[in-house]
């Protein structure tokens, strides 16, 4: 049984070792609070690489815990480009609003209940996760309506007693907003990863890849990681 | 990635291999449907012997698709004397209206959060659970508010053409009216498993065989299942 006690509140950080998720994690170090990671595997094809960034950013914040949840049972469900290696990814279309291929079934559901269920064992006070509403890509969890009704079923569907707070620090910040956040919080932006393609340097190309590009552009920040090549979106 | 193509309505049930979930499934194939099994392993004691009862009851229904959902890292939680060797079970309390300590965390949320997204990857319309309040031992995720908080989760969090319907046919019944529907439907009774014990024969002693037998014994039916001792529960 993990155990965790010391004064300071915890707070449970679902953290891909992406961009968001890392300046979500800087928000609650901020504030003094404890943090424990939880990293989600699903299958995706660079789940390697950022299971590497989840521990980099776990060692530079001294987690009081960490832990990964294995959903790769998603990938054998098929239907989504980041897990699917018979489906391309498709190349970065910042004005699509529709629901990408790279989305995964119901994934921050799964997500959040596997971090709830932590949150309550361990006694954390929350659960932290890095969704974007505003500037994201059109995924249906990560809409607001999306994280009230699971606070409802957090207090409906846990102990009496048991209080976990549902946050998402950066559901209405663009890009260039968490970037800046990021670097005004400290946050270890250089151990991030995003690229939804490439494992040792961004592709450049990918959705995920150009939302993070124009965010360090639009912030006026040099993105710190490797690229293949780095278009100018606008 | 699994294939679930005809022209009847698809329903994922989610079959622990108990009676309620059984029953669940019969409710669901007495209209007609198609069924799809998901079964989860959360480091239950008895894990081998649910198994064994879910693909018992799968090949009796003939199910289109089957799935098993690992949720073991719950078992690494502790806190639940259903995963925990070092927690005893819990002899019968009948009366007791706290949350027991057989409680796994928020484990209703993961599993119905599993199963709707496999639904919407396979095209199921709904998505079934064996929940039983009225006369369940006080479990929060058991409750009827907590569903309905859960359907609001699906309703924001999945594709706007997704519809999948959360049911919970069992969950105002009493034991005793889920053996009678049961056995009126023609389930496979025999074929459960209920025990949080033993896996050859059911203790009689644990909470589960209590309501278990109390059920039978109201409904005037005898339970088909072996046990080491039947005691008379009021």
């Amino acid at each position: 049984m993990t155990s965790v006690n010391a004064n300071r509140s915890l707070t449970v950080v679902a953290l891909s070792g992406g961009l968001d998720s890392c300046v979500t994690a800087a928000t609650a170090a901020a504030e003094g609070r404890r943090l424990a990671f939880a990293h989600a595997h699903y299958g995706q094809l660079t789940e390697a690489r950022e299971r590497r960034a989840f521990h980099e950013i776990a060692d530079h914040y001294d987690v009081a815990a960490r832990i990964e949840f294995d959903f790769r049972r998603f990938a054998e469900f098929g239907g989504s480009s980041l897990t699917d290696s018979s489906m391309d990814v498709s190349p970065a279309d910042l004005t699509n609003r529709d629901v990408p291929t790279s989305y995964v079934p119901f994934r921050n559901a799964n997500i959040l209940a596997a971090c709830v269920a932590w949150a309550e064992a361990i006694g954390a006070e929350a659960v932290a996760i890095g969704a974007v509403y505003e500037d994201a890509s059109g995924y249906p969890d990560c809409r607001p309506e999306f994280f009230d009704a699971f606070r409802r079923v957090v207090e409906t569907g846990t102990k009496p007693e048991t209080r976990v707070a549902i946050e998402t620090p950066v559901i209405g910040m663009s890009k260039a907003e968490i970037v800046r956040k990021g670097v005004e919080l400290g946050a270890p932006l250089e151990l991030t990863w995003s690229c939804y393609r490439n494992e040792e340097r961004a592709c450049g190309l990918c959705d995920s890849c150009a939302y993070r590009l124009r965010g360090f552009a639009e912030a006026g920040v040099e993105d710190p990681i490797p690229y293949d090549v780095r278009p100018n979106y606008r």
